[in-house]
């Protein structure tokens, strides 16, 4: 199953050229990563508090194809890739009336005072299992 | 030769988990850009007044490997990697203390106003090539 | 009658302190009056391109009473104070649990080309004066 | 004496009518106070690890005059108007070739954990006051 969510691009998130500026893309990535989490019951803030985690984002790879312009109606789709000890990789589809960028992103638990990977508890991994690509055979 | 630019980490680029926001990143990382084009003497208005051209991203691969924290002196260190009909790759390397993040960015020289590729000025193409990565034998 | 809506204050808008981030406010205001204007059948995309008019704010007058927090969920209560030549008045409360926030906001019509004043055309003005404050006696 | 520093204003500063986001302006405005507190030795990393203080804004008064251009170099010079028991006032005049805005901060000494008001140390207190207003009789 695919997390869904949608998104307008703002007036603030376009540049001077009339398209998408990419840096507010990427805020607008980590606002759909925040939902998936509260999605699953873990709001960053709750998993702050009672686990001691954050989820920094350590490798970013995003292709844009069509250039998104104000007004429009983004979808962000997205897909667990893959659950790892400590990382967790997203695949994210954005669109509007077309496709216009996607991206994997691997965020990587770590503990909010050292900053050091920490395996995913498993009442975590098991609900962000959820949210796992399924094959097709 | 490298195009090299220092950018304090401030308490506005920084999260709640007491580190810098990648978006915030990303922000500073066009900045950087922008300021390669000034370096050859084509700030991004005089190229989109005198030549209709704008420079949007359309790959950006960026892998984090050690958090910032406010108060870091951010080196961005870029250089050209290739110069196609009208893409431009970047190779940027981020450290304080330590190597911090890198990232291969492609940008696309279009035009301002159908957001069409189109092919890099001769002259801008030789200016560009002088911050060309150069192999070492 | 005000205009009403809603905001998530996201991780990403708060700051090291662990508090929302002031300019993050600022920017989730400017898309509060971007909805208001889609509100009366205006978009800003449409209001461009029918009729030239660009809305920038000239003056901005904020009192931030108490923090906001990671995870509030902002209600943005907008009113129209009074509506100039080519000026509108805007008061927005903001508020989670308790009052967060309060602004009187300045906007002023002008043209896209050359950011000069221009009058309100009548039909926005009328438009607009829907969420004009009521007076009760 | 005033405190001045320069910005560029940046293509990302911009927004789609080609002229500079306020609330990228509000971005620099805490940049350039953050640049005051080390010009007085005090950066807000130190402040908060050896005094437990963090100074967030409750008051922002903005008038901006004329709008400012992506390529512009901005000059915020800044002044203390005021130093109360725990307030700070601070009066910001930013121009390029002509003034384009003005600002009336008010900053509130607080400490980090509970975000109440704290009185300023007297040491901060005495560095804070170089930058005071004079009267010219």
């Amino acid at each position: 199953m695919a997390f869904e969510t949608t998104r307008p691009l703002r007036f603030g998130d376009c540049d001077p050229s009339g398209i998408a500026y990419f840096p507010s893309y990427m805020n607008m990535l980590v606002g759909v990563t925040e939902d998936l989490f509260a999605a699953i019951d873990w709001p960053w803030p709750r998993l702050a508090r009672e686990r001691n985690i954050t989820t920094p984002t350590v490798r970013l790879d995003a292709t844009f194809v069509h250039p998104g312009f104000e007004g429009d109606s983004l979808t962000f789709r997205c897909t667990v890739a893959r659950i790892g000890r400590s990382s967790l990789d997203l695949h994210h589809e954005v669109s509007a009336a077309e496709p216009l960028w996607r991206a994997e992103q691997r965020l990587v638990a770590t503990t909010l005072d050292t900053h050091r990977p920490v395996a995913w508890p498993d009442d975590l991994r098991a609900a962000l299992s959820r949210y796992m690509e399924v094959e097709h055979g």
